[in-house]
């Protein structure tokens, strides 16, 4: 089994990912949010491309069973029921509900990574289940950090590590790149204290100066759901 | 000081380097063969984006003072007079010369940060004379990992890692972002031993798939020359 990570989604186009297995990582915070609201009843939820594009699709669909959600550059898009934070998305708020889901890096990395054959989400609050399902599932893994408008993202790739640790611990017999490699390396260095970690990340800053300090303590969230986001047919669900 | 790492050419436009501070690094083996040249007496290296553009520039050059020099996937291009091995770069065969060179990341690394203010080109070669001199021009400084096409290079983030730590070393009042913060983790995990490094590497494995493992050591001496190609009128020549 061959492990590779991709830091940006700007490394690759949407060909590369045809009938690969990947992994999609926004720790702060549309994987984060995405997996709340699933294991909080969303019915659905429809990662989109474009702001313009949300919606579009949100229109087109009736009775009330629809909302909007997300944010352009940490902030909520104007006309969205909501933000990007993951304490937003309540039971009473989305369950029964298709969210269409729009944000600067993590839903634009979910639809870039369309064709894969298997296509999961993954954040610190799943780690442990998508860890397990990588195993039974047995394929070649690309783990693609959504980043940050195109840069690297320190939280995202330690994740992708930690990832990488649960799957190497278990079986020896994995092919790592470099990328994969040094994800690992940065996961060892930084993985210890993961609300320090993104408390201190160059996107963590930007939050706690924009007000959501407390969306960090919900993403560091280690294992607290074993709900694996399923991209299958446009729309993300929970994988039984 | 800000110091921050492009991990992948790709991540930027070539706007995004405008008045920049920006040192282009490729340790296997763009950066290396061009600091080679320099220091072997090259009058100048031509960096070009691609090999049509190589053909047409050396044709408008008389007198048989120019060398067609450089790689595509790591193997020396048809009608070009020189590979991209260090050591087809002697004292005998560049002295004098101008050396129009293209390469499948480095040389278009390079040209993609033209625009900056000062560009230079580094690799664990001239590694502390690069340090040496960006920390006399004390301005914020974008490090350029030329890297594997559009993927990540662990050889060019160590070198970059290692450069952040000469600077870092000296004076503390440096603001690294996630990606230098990572590289110099890098440094200080796979740093210690350059040619095991570099043989490991995932671009290091290909090339000695491909009979250019004795390049390896050459890219791997730390500090053999002072030389520091620097970037200015569309040339590289040796920063006075």
């Amino acid at each position: 089994m061959k492990l590779d990570v991709l830091f940006s989604p700007i490394q690759a186009d949407e060909l590369f990912f045809t009938g690969k297995t990947t992994i999609v990582i926004d720790v702060l915070r549309a994987s984060s949010t995405i997996i709340t609201a699933l294991a909080n009843g969303a019915k659905e939820v429809v990662p989109v491309g474009t702001i313009e594009f949300a919606v579009k699709v949100s229109g087109g669909i009736f009775g009330g069973q629809t909302l909007l959600g997300g944010e352009r550059n940490t902030k909520k898009i104007e006309g969205f029921a909501l933000g990007n934070s993951p304490t937003e998305y309540s039971k009473e708020i989305v369950s029964g509900k298709s969210i269409v889901f729009y944000s600067t890096n993590g839903s634009r990395a979910i639809v870039k990574a369309k064709y894969s054959a298997n296509l999961f989400v993954c954040s610190f609050n799943n780690l442990n289940a998508v860890a397990k399902h990588l195993k039974q599932l047995n394929e070649d893994v690309i783990i693609l950090c959504s980043g940050n408008n195109n840069f690297f993202s320190l939280e995202d790739s330690v994740c992708a590590g930690m990832l990488i640790n649960e799957l190497v611990n278990v079986d020896k017999n994995f092919t790592l790149t470099d990328s994969s490699k040094s994800a690992l390396t940065l996961f060892k260095s930084y993985g210890k204290n993961i609300l320090k970690l993104l408390s201190e990340s160059d996107h963590g800053e930007l939050l706690i100066t924009n007000g959501f300090e407390s969306d960090l303590k919900d993403c560091a969230e280690l294992n607290s759901t074993e709900v694996i986001p399923h991209y299958s047919a446009n729309v993300l669900k929970v994988l039984k």
